[in-house]
């Protein structure tokens, strides 16, 4: 029933992310988009003219209409906001709506260094969820924060973390090749990537070296340490319009006798109970193809509705023990996706209310 | 003046990599082409007819109506030949030349794999042609076959070899992003690549994990010791047409203290004393770019007349010593630009007589 | 209820048009696939390791088993077949199971010239499928064959249609720019087309200039005649993965004193009754944009689960009487799903039985 | 001698024109860039570190260390500039050139459709620069401004000046594909072109419909009369780097009895005796191909070193007399280059002084 959704608003929603999380959150079974912010050129427009759509389906026609508001939570007046904003108005925007007592489910990199504030990805890490208490107690917020990772960390993080529990992760070779959807809307010139590559992608590679150590790390007593893994990371961008793809190499601490065992134990993994039937949950979580030539964004990124981490080319190495490779939604898993993955993570365990 | 200089055939012209050959021969200082050879399909038509010309310039004028010759020693007719023949067909057809006391600068990977045919950059190993005695000996040919290494190695070794004078090198983990022009044409087909990557290239992981070691080794007494380095290997295929980028992770034997000398020892890198100044010698070896984005395929190909190795962001790393990434021109430097180059160097190692 | 269904062969499966032919029909409220034939390379493998699929959906489970069969009404031994032949294949072997009786939906061109073969757009000529009995007649068929309109003509039929009725058309003007899957896999090779256009499409032009004469001509006793209207036809390939996007210039035989009147004869389009309400149906039949820069390939191929066409830019002309841009999704409306459309009308109208 | 060149100012040298002029007039035989001046953001800085290069070949040296300087002729002093200013910059700047007497030879469209200022094609319409005399009059100035047209309009109307000249012209039925780099740097969205078509270009249209009527008009006694051909044009932006591709379907006066005169005008056809040998002169000026798949803009850009108008695909019309495929490099014949040539005309002609 409608009426007993959660309300919620999205932050910034005329952008490449926000327009995904409108997509995404069209008909969600829990959660019910009564108010969308914008930039100040576009507050006070009706969102289906304030915004440049750039997703192959249309503008939702119940949020045609709606009025870009401001984005703060005064405008807003929800219990839970997803946040598309950009990292430098995040770090200003988010801790208002979480000082007012807003769930803040964000996509920005603002506050993932934050030591209470969880990189969560609800497949992987939904205890991490125990570091909003410590949040709340250092910030005195009735509200909190929860972000998640950076969108090439994504894939990856969730097929180490399938390597970590059943051998044991040491160190970590990666090489990304990004989809420019990536960097947002208008983002990467045509004049830079048609027929080309570009080798660097600004403050990426710091990001996705630090990232799943954080994700991969255990949470006791309210305080986080980071996982003890190696990470050589080169991340590119390509001429690919959705779906990120990482090839990584990567060394075992207890390398099974058994070569096979590597790819059973990718395919096998499941979620924690508490984020396995979620509506968001991915099915499966990872998907183990046999072919040689896959996975690749163009034909697998939409598995599990986008959800789900393609992985394959799993094959022995000559220095390290593996290597393997990862297609990964960046904007539905990384980005909008994850963010509505987190939230109803949080719901269910009672950090949002119904 | 023409008349002396050395009459040369191109075997397979029809091609992508024999157009390439047929481009960069046209007015050559020392090579005069005067022979192309074909498939059965081609033979006994005019060039000009017999192939689809996908070069942006036109057939040479002196091509356009040169009959197609079939693959044989007698039809050629050349003391010297290039060779653009598909591996399986050069396995048999390259030796019936050496037989035949023809000299044979390949781009085939057929012969790679033996103990004494040189893979051959002249910029970096120009002494390993002291293997054709053994070869001739071995095989009892008057004529002998040296190859050049495979698109993806070129670029790569170039850059490892001005580490390994340096600083010795130990392990490497390298990815490379290759164009398609790298298959041939009409090669990949445009629906598995337009807007995707294709994280597999058939047999291409292993000989860039293999072909660095022979080239940085060592020979004595005419034979090869394989460099004792590790290396482990991602190849893609990306939408790029023409330009191989390969982001590489190097450990060093002798790491300098400051770390500004690796750059250094890179941009500085000279060809031996003997192809240095040859027609086709690169102008610089390496260029390495201060830009944090570069190199780029599209921008930085031609560098040098495509014959330049172009590096940039080089810089620490988390696990080994540091990250450096290299674009090449794949059908120039990679193959018949190499080729040519070879030739030059026999040339002057007296291997190919005036 | 599934034994309800008609059961159905899909010929030549394997290729680009056969696979939309097997996704399409997933799950097809009348229709099941209980037979799919393929080339005598692929005679007798599982269907599953006889292709190599290049669709973004994985093959349906219940085909991946499926033996590929022989392209023969023995083999085939069902009432109904959609045909993805090549057209030189469809001239001999698509007769065959007409005489056997079978009632054969085409995606080929090789009976379209021919007088008692309709070419079929449902939401356009329906009619014209009193064609059948003339063709029976005169071959002593008890099957027979009905095809629809190459990729190309089908979404500018379609508009076309729209303006004939309101305001009669009496010359066109029209350029295409064709995505790469309508030539097939692998089709195109990627060094032709990546960030270049390929001005000519072998025989695609004469097509174009005919197709829509026939499509829009009348039909009476049995007999078709051409519509008279004018065509000057450009057809172009462009790096697009789906979507036929075309621009036309129109003369009307009666142009209306309000242009506006234009975009709503376009709008307001539907199919006659018999076809309006079959499953395939496009909802609605053309949807008019109203945005300048729409409709666009990939943002507008999917509408109508990619059965409608998308119009736009309709404005006034300096020469004719207006100008303006369809886009179709060629393996879609302009193949499969079109053929697959026909073969609902043709239940509809009692040739198939169910 | 480099002390006999005439000095020159590049105006808005740091945008995707203006870096092209940079690169053309590097070593031009008769002009020397000693200026440039850049946006206020720019100003004072050296040319090398105030812009983001995108050409495919290095900064010129001589250029790197020149300061940006600002758009006024007091900061110039030159007596001839090169302006690549966006249009509204120059509708207020480019005068004031003009009144200090400077020459002014500009890719900006703000003055086209002024009546005194030509639009010159020195290979088309040499004799419009008397147009110059009544401009100087009317405004008073003793420099003046010359244009060169709209990048798409250009190639086109090379091809209908041929056809003009030998059959009269009546009617023009054209549809561009253009390349990216027409719309400058950062130009397109990656997001809104990778893989896909635009079909509109904001005002492109009414431009390209209407400068090759002034173009292909008469000059009398210093005014212009346009020439009386009726255009119907659709515009089109494609993923594609450099080169716009033009369709053409061509009414004509006086149709030839033999079709083959048509590709014969247009292959023979020589630029007025004054333009014919001036050191940027296109050789040829129009290239005219056989191949059924040519011109293409991949390959046929750089024809005449980017300044031949590739024509191809001559062939009958339903409709009007003929169909034709043209090919323009669009930042070269149809912008940078295309000024510089003019400057030259000018030079030869007097208007300017050596």
């Amino acid at each position: 029933m409608s009426n007993k959704k959660i309300p919620v608003a999205v932050l910034a929603a005329t952008g490449a992310v926000g327009q995904r999380f409108i997509q995404l959150l069209e008909g969600h079974p829990w959660f019910d988009v009564i108010a969308l912010t914008g930039s100040p050129r576009t507050i006070g427009k009706k969102y289906g003219e304030a915004n440049s759509w750039i997703l192959p389906t249309d503008i939702p026609e119940s949020m045609r209409d709606l009025e870009v508001l401001p984005s703060t939570p005064e405008a807003a007046q929800t219990p839970l906001v997803f946040s598309a904003l950009p990292s430098d108005e995040a770090k200003i925007i988010e801790p208002l709506f979480a000082k007012a007592g807003v769930a803040v489910c964000t996509n920005a990199g603002a506050f993932r260094q934050d030591p209470h504030t969880p990189i969560l990805l609800p497949e992987v890490n939904p205890g991490h969820t125990a570091l909003i208490h410590a949040q709340r107690e250092k910030q005195g917020w009735e509200g909190f924060i929860v972000t998640n990772p950076n969108c090439t960390s994504t894939g990856m993080t969730i097929a180490l973390k399938a390597l970590q529990n059943a051998f044991g992760v040491k160190r970590v070779f990666a090489t990304s090749m990004q989809a420019i959807s990536g960097a947002g809307y208008p983002g990467v010139s045509s004049l830079d990537i048609l027929g080309n590559i570009v080798p660097y992608i600004g403050g990426e590679e710091e990001k996705v070296a630090w990232e799943p150590r954080k994700m991969l790390g255990k949470v006791e007593n309210n305080e986080l340490e980071l996982a003890e893994i190696g990470f050589s990371i080169h991340t590119n961008r390509v001429p690919v319009i959705d779906g990120h793809t990482v090839v990584l190499t990567v060394e075992l601490n207890a390398p099974p006798a058994d070569f096979g065992l590597v790819a059973a134990a990718l395919a096998e993994y499941q979620a924690p109970e508490v984020s396995r039937s979620l509506p968001s949950a991915p099915q499966p979580v990872i998907r183990v193809r046999d072919e040689a030539n896959r996975p690749q964004p163009r034909l697998d990124i939409m598995e599990g509705k986008g959800m789900t981490t393609s992985v394959g080319r799993v094959r022995p190495d000559g220095i390290f023990n593996l290597r393997l490779v990862t297609v990964s939604h960046n904007t539905i898993r990384g980005a909008a996706g994850g963010s509505i993955y987190n939230a109803e993570l949080l719901v269910e365990q009672g950090f949002i209310k119904r």
